[in-house]
C-alpha cells in the first residue's frame, strides 16, 4: 500500500501560528500507514432514548432556532441542559470595562457568565456528519454563523469556541451527531498567544502567516476557496487544518457559497480520515478571532478549522511541558491522506 | 460521609502561576464526594515478561546508574529504549547560541537532540510508589536530582521534565512502577509562560507568588518543609500541588533531609488520592525552572510538584481554547482530601 517511510531522526518543530514546540519522534511509532483507531463505537446507540432525535424535542433544553423553521427540521440549535457557564448570571462590568476581580495572591475571578449551546446536526440518530451532502454540511456551518451573529449582541462575550466531539474517547457523551458552541467572557490565553504569534510574523514579513502558509509537501486537498493540509508542526498524528484561501479573521464572515465549498472539503477530510484511520474518534475546533479586534489585528489574524483524530493518548510529559510528542511527520500523514481513494 | 456542597454558580478563575483561565462548572458535576475512578487496572501484570523487574536487566536499554550500586538494587535510572529524542544527534550551535533554524512561513526546526531516561522506582513488580517508605521515596527523588545534576553538563539542554504516568489512561504502557526524565533542547512555551506570570506577580508585589501562596481553604496537609494544597484555579478535579515552603527555583536544590520530608508528603497525597478516588490513574510532574536563569529570574521562580488524577476526559473545548472545565471547586476537593482517614 503506502511507501515505507525512510528512517528519520527526531526533530523539534515550532509552528508560526500556534508558537508551540512539538517533538517528532519516528522511533516511537509504527509506520504511518499502520496507524488505525482501535477505539470502540460511540457510547449510546439506542435512538429511542436519545433526546436529540426528531420527535424527542421535549426532552431537550429550550430551542434557540431550527432549520428549516418547521416540524420537519434538519438542524437545531438548542441550549445545553448542563451548561458549563450560566446565561443568568449578572455580569458586573468594572472600571476599564473589565469585570474580573483581582484576588492578589489568589489570582483572578470572573463570574461564570456565558452561553453554552448544542447544535444537533441531523434529525436521524444513525446519520453521521460525513454522511451529509456538502450543501447540508454547509447548512450546519451557516447555523454556527447565524448563532455567532446573535451572540455578538452580548457585549460581555469575548470569544466563541465552536467544537465537535465524535466518539467516546474524544469526549462525546451522546452519539447522536452534534457539536457545541461555548461563548466565554474572557479571551482564552491560547487564543491570545496565537494572535500574538501571528502578529510577530506580520511584523517581520508584512504578511499574514496563514495567507502565506507553505503547503507543498503537506497539502492534502484544495477547492476554489479552501485548502486542507497537515500542519508543519502538528501536535497530533494526522491532524488536519482547513484554511480559507482569502484573508478572513472571523469564521462568521463565511457566506453561503463558501459554506458549501467548505462543507464539501470537510466531508472529504472526514471520509478520508475514516477510511485511512478506521473511523477514529475525533474532535474539530473552529479557531476564529476574539469578537473585538483592532484594525491592525484584523490584518494578521486568519481563522481556520482544526481536525484532530484521537489515536494516541497523552501522559505526564504533555501535561507538564505543554509540548506534544508526535510520532508521525506531517509530510507523511499528508501523503497518505492525499492518496486515500474515496469511493 | 462528606458534607453536601451548597449549590453554587459557575466561576472563571485564573491562577497567578499558570496564568490559565479555568471554568468551574458545578452544574456539570456529581457531588465532589461522588468522584471515583472507574478506570481498570494497570496494563501488564505479568512480571515474568517485565523488563523493569529485577533479574531482567538484560532486556533493558543501557543503565545510567543504580542505587545502591550492587546486584540487589532498589532503584535504577536507565535509557529509554524508544526515546522521543536522540542522544546521538549532532547539535549544531548557530550564531547567538541558538541552534534553531528559521524556515520563514514554515516555522522553526531544531534537530531532535535530547535525553530520555526511565527511573525504575522499585525492583518488585507489584510494589507501587505509594507502598515505599518516606525515605525510600526520598531516595527516588534524590535519584531524579542526581540525574539532573549530570544532565546540567550538557550545554544544549535547556529544560528537564520529570514526570510519572501511573495507569493505562494516564498514558502508562508498562505497569511496573517507574517515572521518566525527558531533557529538551528548548524551553517549553508553557514553562516560559509560567515564569513570565510569576515575574508579573513579582513586579507588582515584590514577592514570589509561591512563597506567598494563600493556602487557608485549599490546604490539604503540611510538613516542616512542604505544603500540599488544591490550587485555587486547578485545571483538573482533585489536582494537588506540593510546594516547598522555602524559596527554591530548581528541584535539584533538594537535599537529603528535605527529600525524606517530601517523600512522606508525596506518599500521603498518593494514599489519600487512592482512598478517596478509588485508586485512579494519575500523572505527576515536577515543574522546575529552566536550567539557565538570570539572577532576577531566580528571585521569582519557585519549583513545585503537580499531581493530576485522571477522572474526566477532555474534548474539543479544551483542545481548542486551552481552557479547562473543572466540575469540582478546589476548596471542596481540599476539604475532602484533608479529611481522608489514612489507616
Ligand atoms: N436533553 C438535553 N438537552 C440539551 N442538552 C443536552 C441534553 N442532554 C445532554 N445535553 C448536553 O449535550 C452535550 C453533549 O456534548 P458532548 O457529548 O459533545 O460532550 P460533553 O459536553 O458531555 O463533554 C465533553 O466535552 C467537554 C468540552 O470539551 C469536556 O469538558 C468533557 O470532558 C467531554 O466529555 C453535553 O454537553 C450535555 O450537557
Ligand atoms: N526494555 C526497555 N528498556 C528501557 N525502556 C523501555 C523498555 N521498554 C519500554 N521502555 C520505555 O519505558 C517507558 C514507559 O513509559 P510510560 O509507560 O510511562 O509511557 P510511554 O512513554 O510509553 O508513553 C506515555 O507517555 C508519553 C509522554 O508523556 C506520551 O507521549 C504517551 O502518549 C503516553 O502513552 C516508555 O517510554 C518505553 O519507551
Amino acid at each position: 500500500m503506502a511507501t515505507p517511510t525512510p528512517t528519520r531522526s527526531p526533530e523539534l518543530r515550532r509552528d508560526p501560528v500556534t508558537n508551540r514546540w512539538v517533538v517528532f519522534s519516528p522511533a516511537r511509532a509504527k509506520r504511518p500507514s499502520d496507524f488505525k483507531s482501535k477505539s470502540s463505537e460511540n457510547p449510546n446507540h439506542n435512538s429511542s432514548s436519545c433526546p436529540f432525535c426528531i420527535g424527542n424535542e421535549h426532552q431537550c433544553a429550550p430551542e434557540i432556532f431550527r432549520v428549516p423553521n418547521e416540524p420537519n427540521w434538519k438542524h437545531r440549535v438548542i441550549e445545553n441542559l448542563y451548561p458549563a457557564l450560566s446565561r443568568n448570571l449578572e455580569y458586573p462590568i468594572g472600571q476599564n470595562g473589565d469585570s474580573s476581580i483581582d484576588l492578589g495572591g489568589w489570582g483572578r475571578v470572573v463570574p461564570g457568565f456565558g452561553l453554552h449551546d448544542v447544535v444537533i446536526e441531523t434529525p436521524v440518530h444513525s446519520v453521521q456528519l460525513s454522511d451529509l451532502s456538502p450543501s447540508e454540511l454547509g447548512d450546519v456551518l451557516i447555523a454556527y454563523k447565524r448563532r455567532i451573529e446573535q451572540i455578538k449582541g452580548f457585549d460581555s462575550i469575548k470569544y466563541v469556541q465552536v467544537f465537535k466531539n465524535h466518539g467516546a474517547s474524544a469526549g462525546a457523551s451522546l452519539s447522536h451527531s452534534h457539536s457545541q458552541i461555548l461563548s466565554l467572557p474572557v479571551v482564552p490565553p491560547s487564543v491570545s498567544a496565537r494572535i500574538g504569534s501571528m502578529k510577530e510574523y506580520f511584523n517581520q514579513t508584512g504578511k499574514c502567516s496563514l495567507c502565506e502558509v507553505q503547503s507543498k509537501d503537506v497539502l492534502i486537498n484544495e477547492t476554489s476557496q479552501f485548502i486542507s493540509l497537515a500542519p508543519f508542526a502538528a501536535s497530533f498524528p494526522f491532524e488536519i487544518w482547513i484554511i480559507p484561501r482569502d484573508h478572513s479573521s472571523h469564521f462568521d464572515e463565511l457566506d453561503n457559497e463558501k459554506a458549501v465549498d467548505l462543507g464539501g472539503l470537510l466531508k472529504l477530510m472526514l471520509r478520508k480520515m475514516s477510511l485511512q484511520l478506521n473511523n477514529p474518534p475525533f474532535n474539530f475546533m473552529i479557531h476564529t478571532s476574539p469578537l473585538q479586534l483592532t484594525n491592525s489585528e484584523l490584518r494578521y489574524s486568519h481563522w481556520f478549522l482544526q481536525i484532530v483524530p484521537q489515536l494516541t493518548g497523552v501522559g505526564g510529559f504533555e501535561l507538564g511541558s505543554g509540548c506534544y510528542i508526535n510520532p508521525v511527520f506531517p509530510e507523511d500523514a499528508a501523503k497518505l491522506l492525499r492518496e486515500v481513494n474515496v469511493p
